[in-house]
């Protein structure tokens, strides 16, 4: 079976239990994450071989990491050691109207020390068929958008199909390129857009609305722009507060424009991590489906990660299809 | 006072804290419970004496299973040993579109290994004035058939009200009897039939809907075929998804058809055990109210259950009372 | 910075984890409260200096509480010390159609033994610019009743402004004074009526109903009967069911009525001290805002305090200027 | 099987966990115990009919307590329920030099507001062999005391076996009554005495040290003055640190003086209790071997429940037995 | 690098946190172990590339087994599944005189059900250069025992060293076949025993004490007996109490005896496992060191894994080589 | 009362439950500490009026930090905020022969960003009456160097009395100035010499060895070689293992040498911060005692903190006091 390769740091991520804040608490759960390493599990967890290529510490922290993904089958034999400690956040859990707040600890993390010389491309992209990257990564800092850029280059010249979420962060890009250059220049690799009006606003230099008719307008001019892009596909979220959502999903394929139906999260458990379900979702399914049930598809599995505690993805790919298949009555399983 | 005596067996159900699934988690939270035991346990609360009639694992397991039960002030004095391990359920809790997910590791349990001899049926229905069973016990294995059997002998003899929820998990019935067969044995010591239109098809061998029609029709039927049943009570679940249903009741006690008012859980707890709480109810109330009283506190005992964790009711006779009077705003009790 | 002033016994609150009846667990998480404390606390989360008034017990639990109140930097140079033990409280959280439960053991608590004498106003209300006060201190016992009349004659004196919420708790009251004339005789203190029409009833000896027309009323009559008295500040509760509430605000001020609009809090993580919070947010809103402006405060403050776990509320200026600003969707801050 | 019957004071332990002080947790195990009812429970465990006499809060705390109980088999049919709420206490675990630290939340309890009318003796000593009671409960108020009185005196005439572990306690005691008159009173009724020179100090005025000759001096003194007494047990505890301690158990049956062997207990898992366990052996054992086998089961059970967390023993006689036989290089059992 | 083969049934272990009983407690911690994946694991730990065959339950408990093995990294990729439960056990740990208890639910479990034609031999044995097991699988059943047989026919076969822990557990073996003659059988096959006086007893049918003299006479003889076998390993303990070992171990190795100086574990974390810890020490050094070393290494890793709670020894080589080397003061590693 | 002031870092630190490893565990507890901010909290136990000034993240993380330091009534008024994460600190606790491991994430973190200019030292001093420092704070980065050498400064001019503790690690040190170079500088501030032989020798380039007879050397060079040092007090530990230890204090304060009893910890609940204690305790006694007192006091105190959780010591002068009287017994206080 061939391989699924991500690429991304890997964070820990600390939460008191519950909606505790940090000032009530003194116990804390922990994760890992890190959205491109969040992908691969989902798709792990879907039943396909993937490789997650990261820098960790090199210490107890580190090792915890990589036995985490070890867990649900991903490899880590592309996975390096620096001497930098591991990329850390702190996540407060809100309710209601109170919002969930998020504090970073990665600015000089392990992941941050990554250069082109530390990945060896051709090892870890070994059978690969599918490359999966998003703007986060070359936001980071220079090694980890040139370690990034090698890989890429290599993928394109093994044929494998690269898919991109060009996620654009301001707070991050501190380390002197431009975002709109270097997502451009990457985005030149790819076939896959998985991104919203957001995205490619940032990319085109546009200033397109939410609507459908934007949407559209945005993914043909940024096809045209990015003549490698073949596929625009978006995720839409309706939040009424910080515990319900409702979420449906849209594409263009370059010949024709679709959108799920809502489907409504009326008790959210966990939202970090449910756009990484979606991604996670849609690349699967585009390897097994047609582009619209890829959507859907995609967009069943970003619901059901609202479900889980925690930042991947545990869905099934019979569970996915239980919910499209019109199960959100829930009957318990025996 | 008189006793209420349940028969069945008891299992041990592990589950993780709150909506994690057992690969997320290193800590279980355990509690006892069984569909018969868990009526019992529920009529307890309502202030009856109760006995309840097992047989456990002759260990620290099975002594933790009596403790949990004394704890409740329920009878343990005809609960019998054996020497196979108490049965187990591990439980994965859903959420919205995710399904609960169960696993048994019942099929060889301490229950399992129970024959007529070991029960003593004079004393343990000694001051019995109910006797309830349900589907479950008669399709584990022979012993556990013949020995409900002889109880349900006795107690008639004795004039004790049987009543039978004849459940059916065509999942069990591994041991060679037809579930017809001996579901129609049994019934015919029975005067209450707590159940659906499922179970009235299963045992009528008809394929009745849904509808109230249905239901009447079917419950007519039955009660032709089955001279000693005088009365049928069911409930009916909507459910929204996984975390948010609407349960009301319904009845034909031979005279009339009567059915409750929804009522809307919006924010389930736990929804084990809330069919059973609705038996236990429904139980409780015929002894002290007329069958349209009971069947609303059946419903409404039902769905308090949802807001308790673990397998068992929790409600007194005050809070059902206080839910049944429209205190469905639910203000803090000081 | 001037102080805000808050007088009050203060209570250790134990609790069941989740939706856990007592019977059920045995841990408990702890936390200290006191409706006093609590507007005073959610005071100082706004950035206010605050100092807390109270009598506490001379043993480790005494000193936890103080250090629990130095926690959130709130003054504890005014908390004396008795040999009695700290009052407590047990709650069983409830939820859907179960009411929550508690169970008080605070009748001979360390702060029923506090006289005039043990409390040193001129240094307690030093720099004092506001001084708030509830209905509960007079009616624990004498001791507190002429403690708290002391305090506001000096705070009178002094032209701090005086709030009252007249709370009134008929199970309390023990001590032999009549509730209607000791509340008459401290509002004459206040200035600001933290409270709705039935506590306005109490002290008018009138039947209003909770209509806003009888509600405004009330106020005059009470701004006719109590000069000293300014404004009337109200929250309205519309529960669903114990999970899902909705709450606004109104108030007559002398000049005019207004009145809110709903917020909706979906998914209630706690809503013990909810009704303080209001207080806390109309109190520090006051000095700071227009009276509508504050009400509007004050209300989104209640809202947001539905979302934290214990007594206090941990809303900053922020987080209710946002919510007022219309982030109900609550997005994450990263 | 007759029953053994004590009469006492239940309270609610509330722990941090671990090591922990109250100001460093938000968490707490609650357990619940009170001298005499740990003897009870310990000679339920080992098989035993046992029933409890207690006074309870009526609220969901004493229905707790109750519930608690009942896991043991001890029957909770004479414990009466009252308005107050159930005494408390709170501790701090220690370890090495640090000692642990008890803070009481009793003085105006539940069961400060027992009385002679509220129990009913005949029904709670129905089919007694034996009576245990401590200095505990007639040093709480004038109530508990002529309880008590009431209670000795039936079960004098009734023939059935006293015992007495007269604990003194100076804290108490402040009802009016002198200790060693009461004491002296009720000692008069009673054939064990479970205590050291200590208690013997206290009733005989003496100033006996803690050897072994002084010990048997006084008990000789005792025996005179007390006729009713025949026989005196005592334990002896050398404490290392707080994690380590060495016991032996000591007494003068009227005839010959014997002493044990010492135990030690390296690693101690909580003390809390292990007098009562001492007393709970001893008790039991009396009933079924000579003295001094009595003497050694007791030390040895007591020796045992250093390693249990909570009040109570679960020490089984064969787990007592297999210590006396040598066992204490502790194999696992599978 | 070659691959270490262990094969052996997992087991869930459900154990309360700390000292609890069962009965004491309503949570549980859970780990996976088994004696011979335990070796396996540990071996993992030193840094080599092991792979464990085994069959678990196909339900997400089974997932939870194979999730927990890969965490290790030790390939799972000859694990079958069946029908059947996954085997589980209950544990209490004991503390100082009390020792541990363990209840098994084994029986029946989805290992029982393994049938040499599950295994693929071939793949499961690739590139394998050391093959263990253990006198527990024999006797579970004759599937475990013939599929076995099969695995040590092809290893050896292969030239693939061959380890047996011999260890005999009468309370298994309930199949039909004669454990002298079956472990005999085994044990043609194997080079390496490790495994005490006791286990050779057993199958040379002697009555051999525990002193150094009978221990070389027995494997003396038993090297006559067993052609194949090369060298006898064996620990030796002594339990002071529950809570304070000592251990050594000694060889036979065809040539000498030697025995290493004692190391005593004041503070025993968790013992179950320490003697697979041996094994996995023992087999990982006599890869790399000679007889004598490699038996103080097997002693090292079986004091350290003393420290680690569940089944399974996490020492590095590092810390077993630094204890080794004298660091028995444990200074905190920055 | 006048201040004593520290100055110095403030770490989170976040740990396993137990003596589990992060691989083995998904919750974690938290605390906060760092050298001096352990020995200002150990002296606000004491009863002393204490500052801590420092540097914190910006964010929810340096808030809770904050309201922690609070909590011990410690003042948090001289704590500047930066852009920059808290440092972090993990740890795996060891046990018997396994040793505690930690990782640092520190060297980019908030503190690292101090800067001369953010401290207002003038307020920072005020009333202040002893000022201490360690090591740690000058090897970070130039900044804190900087930083501390203003405040050693003014603290000199003010006459406060300064206490040194020069821990060397050689593994700060980073930025690029000399280690013994600075120390030099700042112990010519300083009158109290906190520290050992390693220490000494670090400063004076010197090589003594461990025994008094070289501590006594050493400390006389010192006092030569920095006349501003008036006195040096030494803490000497025995390791037995990782669980238990003896602990000895010793000094030279220019006229004779003393040395404590060894003080025997046999069951060590967490070592981290105990050198901390140890300054802590003997800060505050100098301020109360002679030498040789404050010697034992700050040994005892040393002694007491093995006995806490966390980075701080909570015992009190009385416990400190008790244990100094001989009480090692640690009878439980109630």
């Amino acid at each position: 079976m061939n391989k699924i390769i991500t690429f991304g740091e890997v964070l820990m991520r600390l939460s008191p239990r519950g909606n505790k804040k940090f000032i009530q608490s003194n116990l804390l759960e922990f994760y890992f994450g890190g959205t491109e390493l969040n992908v691969g599990v989902s798709i792990a967890n879907f039943g396909e071989k993937v490789r997650h290529v990261s820098c960790v510490s090199d210490d107890f922290i580190g090792d915890t990491a990589v036995s985490y993904i070890n867990k649900f089958g991903v490899s880590t034999s592309s996975i390096v050691y620096s001497k930098r400690p591991l990329g850390v956040y702190f996540l407060e859990v809100g309710a209601v109207m109170r919002p969930s707040s998020i504090s970073y600890n990665r600015s000089h993390s392990s992941f941050s020390e990554i250069t082109p010389e530390m990945i060896d491309w051709e090892k870890a992209l070994k059978k690969g068929k599918w490359f999966h990257w998003t703007g986060i990564t070359p936001a980071l800092c220079r090694g980890s958008y040139e370690t990034l850029k090698e890989g890429l280059i290599l993928a394109k010249k093994k044929g494998i199909t690269i898919s991109a979420d060009p996620t654009y962060r301001s707070g991050l890009w501190k380390y002197g390129e431009d975002p709109k250059e270097v997502l451009t220049e990457l985005l030149n690799y790819s076939t896959i857009f998985i991104g919203g009006v957001n995205e490619m606003n940032e990319v085109l230099g546009t200033d397109f609305k939410y609507s459908n008719e934007d949407f559209i307008e945005a993914s043909k001019m940024l096809i045209e722009k990015f003549p490698s892009i073949e596929k625009v596909f978006d995720k839409v979220r309706t939040a009424i507060n910080a515990s319900w959502h409702k979420i449906r999903a849209r594409m263009w394929n370059g010949v024709e424009f679709k959108e799920t139906e809502d489907l409504e999260i009326t008790h959210i458990v966990d939202r970090i991590g449910t756009g990484d379900a979606f991604a996670g979702g849609l690349i699967y399914a585009l390897q097994h489906y047609d582009d619209f049930k890829s959507l859907q598809f995609g967009n069943a599995a970003c619901a059901l990660k609202h479900t889980y505690e925690g930042d991947v993805n545990y869905a099934t790919v019979d569970e996915v299809m239980g919910l499209l298949g019109g199960n959100t009555s829930a009957r318990v399983n025996r």
